[in-house]
């Protein structure tokens, strides 16, 4: 009876850990939404797998919980990181709900679009950072507002998660606009799109640029603070070092 | 001339990418702080090592660079994630200083402290959170006070790296005391010592308590915040889904 919940990084089967693997192929059943189980299927091609639409996560959780209960070890699977935006929590909270059986879960981290998103750009990351969901699913939009600006005023750079869906086409500009208000609308931004996918594509531009740009829900964009530069082409936060 | 900037994760072997192995393998010469160096030595054993103490951080960035551009292949590493408090950066800025050499630079994410302290501690990340070091080694202590104060007001989850060092025993209490002062004393909190190294140790317990805790500078911490309960002895944030 146990249940892996594995952060499978941003795509491309390199950037998985070797742990992640491991579990994956010692698992009887992957669970996990369509996209995520296409992207790594190839590594384990005899598995059987479950899947829902997006916004199925709960039925998801509540399957491979069922699953494991019979004495199956279940890998449940989330791009990125398993925790942060992921099925980490949703399932601690279905067992609870189930009653706590007797089911042993192990957490198996992966690289978190910030970090993948980062790399990608340069180094923007290298300081303190404030990572931020524009989703407004499960948080009140309210709630987000505040947090974009108390982040900005403080001086973090910002990694902004899930900034556009169809319903919230106009969000990362809103989101642009309270943090332009608490920082300069120069500050160097960026973000990328489809990271270690099939059609990766990234940019760096101004605040202001970002807040006229449309991103689409597979992209990660990062805001700069007062150190952030572009060196050659590449977005950087000094953290200060005399070099 | 080609410098990879490679992220290590916490220290285990299996937590490292494929794509992270790879390069260390295609490296002629890795570079890095000893401890890191020796956690991977024995994937790489035959690789010419050039380290220095704690605090070399621009001398080994200036020896890789210096290297890079004689031909040769070089690998900088940092545990963890190459970009989140990692030498990508300054890879960059020192490049910048030489000129922006022909060097091509190639980062290469890990899986960072806050998803392997998460992991091992429940879910504790899985809605927005910020990232704060309290190493007022490059950033002014005042800065320091102001983002934990403004990400504890806005309702972030915060993850702690640097919590202490010989000279800064008492800043995590003093950034306990702050964080009081706008979230409730009795929010879930937790820590890990050595993720995924000899010597593993982790921890829950109250915001309070944890402001009477000593803990080394291996150590990363994580503060709930609203939403984090305890859960079967794991620490998990609630993102709120109806479960
Ligand atoms: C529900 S969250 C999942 C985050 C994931 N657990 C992680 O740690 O990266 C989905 C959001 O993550 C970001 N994301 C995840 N994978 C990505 C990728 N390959 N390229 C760009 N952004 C990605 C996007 O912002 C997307 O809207
Ligand atoms: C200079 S920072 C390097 C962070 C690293 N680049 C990362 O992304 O994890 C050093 C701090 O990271 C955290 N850390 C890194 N590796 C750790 C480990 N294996 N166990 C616990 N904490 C760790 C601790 O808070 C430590 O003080």
């Amino acid at each position: 009876m146990k249940i892996y919940v594995i952060g499978t990084g941003p795509g491309e089967a390199s950037q998985l850990t070797g742990k992640a693997l491991k579990a994956l192929n010692d698992s009887d059943l992957i669970v996990g939404y369509q996209v995520y189980i296409d992207l790594i299927k190839h590594l384990v091609p005899d598995k059987e797998t479950f899947s829902t639409p997006m916004k199925g996560e709960v039925e998801r959780c509540k399957y491979a919980v069922e699953t494991a209960s019979t004495g199956k070890k279940v890998a449940v699977i989330s791009s990125g990181d398993a925790g942060i935006y992921g099925m980490a929590g949703l399932i601690y909270e279905v067992l609870e709900a189930y009653g706590n059986l007797e089911i042993q879960v192990e957490i198996i981290p992966g690289i978190t679009a910030a970090a993948s998103a980062a790399a990608v750009l340069g180094a923007p990351l290298t300081n303190d950072f404030a990572v931020i969901s524009l989703s407004d699913l499960l948080t009140r939009w309210e709630d987000i507002e505040i947090r974009l600006r108390l982040a900005a005023r403080a001086g973090f750079a910002i990694c902004i998660y899930n900034p556009s869906s169809r319903r919230r086409g106009d969000y990362l500009r809103k989101a642009c606009e309270i943090i332009m208000s608490e920082i300069s609308s120069s500050t160097p931004c960026g973000y990328v799109k489809n990271i270690g996918r099939e059609g990766q594509e990234s940019k760096i531009l101004t605040l202001e640029e970002l807040a006229a740009e449309q991103v689409d829900m597979f992209t990660t964009v990062i805001i700069g603070n007062s150190n952030t530069r572009v060196i050659n082409n590449r977005l950087v936060t000094s953290r200060g070092y005399r070099v």
